[in-house]
């Protein structure tokens, strides 16, 4: 957004409407390039005059020295202009609206993402694709979800979706090649080609976002089929790539994610760590929104419950960094054993085996804000000790790779889903994070959202988020033996190395 | 069209197939920024694997260092890669169909503007897009126009309209505008500001061009509401901006626009003259075509006429050279007198006085191809010699201005109508053009269609027209006393100063 004054038209300077504005707004932006869709051309003539030649811009940089101009208002209008940050999950979707002018968030949302229809996980997704109509489909799926909740999000808050001007998506690759309908065939036969790792500024109305029909929208670049854009606008959002001293972006998503670096490099890896940490866990999982749990306590002595929800709401689910939360309560109130494994008798009454497993009630019926009991399951522990020993594994692998050991790090940016700020502590109970001081874990939130915000708000983000991309090593995982025993050696709780985790008591 | 074989990818190698070939690209032309539209990258990794990853590609170059890729196709095809130039001119519109990989010309046609209906001038057209829905219909008429003359000649030549990437078209500012649908209202009026002087390039599907749906159209930038694309082509095609010498470049057409200048500084000028000399005069006046007069001798004894016609086919009009050496040679037979006036008795049986309007026959009904007689009237002579004077005495007033005198300009660069190459010797005689050694003219054709043309297959050539017009300086036409009886004294055959021809005899 930025504000320009123009000199009026005169015989002695004839300049044209459009000229006279791309030229000032260069000027003023030390942009070398301009281009506007000939629809705002149209109507400038008129809204020049009737703006007294002064106007509010909406412009979207791209690169360092180009820029898209997408929409112009009267400086005196009262017109908010707005624009879409969307953390683009497999499983979760987030929305945020943000007011361009005032720089602040006006609102927030999230739904499931509705291609979980087609596959829960991405191969389900790409092998959808390759079905005729297939990949229509699954865009389809999703913009029509971005559109009806963005709707009523604009609803909610008296706003009409035209006045969306930009929308910038962070999201893994082949949720960003489904948003754009572009092919993902070959992103997972080897060896792994996107279509695109850059997408350019797609208007937003050639996808069929029903925003401002000059809106554009931004889809940050990938680095390959297996480092998308959400951990781009992750590293943009936490200053990782302009640290001085060497740190580690933890990203706890469907994907164990981390990028390991500083100002000088930046070294990424990714390997898969399952839904159980992304609020896709069993019926229970759910996205932070009023009524989930976040924060879980277990009374040592009593075995009471206490849960935390946000906005103190009747308990409808729980979120990632709950998930994180019970775990670890769970294994120090002796409730599930170094395996995860349930133990019956100190679980007592909780524990039903309903359909053949064991379920562990957390919300009584009456308690729960649905009137359905919150139970987690021994296959969602089971999966939870997988993801944590994935995430461990990898943190790891890539910083003896290095040469470093993860006790040297002085920082560990810790990436969590929306509104979850993941509790380092519980992270270290379960051997998820390693033992370290608790002041050198940082708990971002959603960093992914916190990276397209600021792609919205920040003019100089895009050419950023670009040269990040364009900095980042990535590291294919050797899955081999020594991998392997690694990850084997991960999948107790803490560890089955105890003297990693001193911090952890019996 | 440019050909490139791109690296396969591999593990090592795993860029996208979109930037692996857009890299490709930028380094083999020295751009640094290239994009493509979300419906060719859709594409793209079918077609790369199909191609083996050789492909020909159309591309679009805006400014200096960036492009716009159009087309990928495999150089293993044997696809037509077709460019459509048009010189869009207020009375006639000339198209010419371009092989952009073997740079030859396919085609070419010609057709009235259909806006004539609305309007034989820019200002009724401008009136008219003042009214409501106006504006589009002016545009539709044009779109529609150029759809359907370019469907019957693609037709006759075994192409289709799709196999047409690229479209530049160079027009007057007006033309320019009503092309793209932007608001003429305040060109005409004080300080005369056109919407805009920079188009961008367009995508064609956007105004309805019935081309490749990827298809870019690029339309000349202008210097002004009063000197347009048309001339920043002429000038482009004529090569005056790089000239060590200083030249004239003449433009003939409904306006009598003028260039003076060379590879330092370029200064322009233009004044009405009306359509008499662009094939718009009466019902006889025709663009270049197969049976058009583009030649006219009279023998001085016999009074007998000699017409040549393209192709040598039955006479069906005459175009502005035909015109010019119609009325020069009209003068030397004395069938007119210094005014312009038909002689009764010199002209014999050819005159006839027709719905009150003295004719003469140029082509009797037995030997004209529509077995119509072909007339020119008094009245189309006297618009001839308002045409010729407002040339003459705009030739005279910018090389004043300049300091120069016409008999110092080492060239005149003389652009005509398409395939009408003006003869300068008649140009002389009716005092059109001043009274120099012949060899100082330089017959050039029609120039904004050579302009537009160049555009389509030398990629630097929009960078080039872009430099062009950032160096003209536009003079306004001072239409006071002085220029009135410079004007007056030039509406005589071939001028009231005798002395200024001396080659012209009597």
């Amino acid at each position: 957004m930025v504000e320009t004054t123009l000199s009026t038209p005169s015989l002695k300077d004839n300049t044209a409407d459009t000229d006279r504005l791309l030229n000032a707004l260069k000027r003023e932006l030390g942009l070398t390039h301009i281009r506007a869709d000939l629809g705002l051309i149209k109507a400038l003539p008129q809204q020049l005059r009737e703006a007294e030649y002064a106007v509010r811009c909406v412009l979207f940089q791209e690169g360092r020295d180009r820029g898209v101009l997408v929409h112009v208002t009267a400086c005196a209008s009262e017109e908010i202009l707005a624009g879409l940050a969307v953390d683009l999950g497999t499983t979760r979707v987030v929305l945020r609206l943000v007011d361009l002018a005032r720089q602040m968030v006006l609102a927030e949302t999230s739904f499931d993402n509705p291609q979980i229809a087609i596959g829960p996980d991405v191969l389900g997704r790409v092998h959808h694709a390759d079905q005729p109509g297939g990949l229509d489909h699954l865009q389809e799926l999703i913009v029509n979800g971005l559109n009806h909740h963005l709707a009523a999000l604009c609803r909610a808050h008296g706003l009409k979706p035209q006045a969306i001007h930009l929308v910038t998506v962070a999201g893994n690759t082949t949720m960003s090649h489904l948003l754009a309908g572009l092919p993902v065939h070959w992103m997972i036969r080897e060896p792994y080609i996107p279509a695109a790792n850059h997408f350019g500024l797609i208007p937003a109305a050639q996808i069929g976002l029903a925003v401002h029909p000059l809106a554009q929208l931004m889809i940050f670049p990938n680095v390959g089929s297996y480092f998308g854009g959400d951990l781009i606008a992750g590293i943009l959002y936490t200053g990782l790539h302009q640290r001085e001293e060497t740190a580690i972006l933890v990203d706890v998503g469907t994907n164990a994610e981390v990028v390991l670096g500083n100002r000088d490099w930046l070294m990424a890896c990714a390997g898969a760590a399952g839904p159980a940490l992304e609020g896709g866990m069993s019926r229970m999982g759910a996205m932070a929104a009023p009524g989930v749990i976040d924060r879980v306590r277990i009374d040592q002595v009593t075995g009471r419950f206490e849960l935390h929800t946000i906005e103190a709401l009747p308990p409808r689910g729980i979120c990632g960094s709950g998930v994180i939360d019970l775990a670890a309560q769970l294994f120090l109130a002796g409730m599930i054993d170094i395996r995860g494994k349930l133990k019956p008798k100190a679980c007592g009454p909780r524990l039903e085996v309903i359909d053949g497993l064991a379920q562990l009630t957390i919300v009584p019926a009456d308690q729960a804000a649905e009137g359905r009991p919150l139970r987690i399951s021994q296959a969602d522990l089971d999966s939870l000790v997988r993801s944590k020993a994935a995430m461990y594994t990898i943190l790891e692998t890539i910083t003896m790779n290095m040469g470093l050991t993860l006790e040297e790090l002085p920082a560990f940016l810790v990436a969590g889903t929306f509104g979850c700020f993941i509790d380092p502590r519980s992270a270290i109970t379960i051997g998820m994070l390693p033992d370290l001081p608790l002041a050198r874990f940082l708990p971002m939130g959603n960093t992914s959202l916190g990276g397209a915000t600021q792609a919205l708000l920040d003019r100089r983000a895009p050419a950023e988020a670009e040269a990040i991309r364009d900095r980042i090593t990535y590291m294919e995982l050797n899955v081999n033996q020594e991998f392997m025993n690694r990850f084997s050696a991960a999948k107790f709780i803490p560890h089955t190395d105890a003297r990693r985790f001193p911090s952890v008591g019996r």
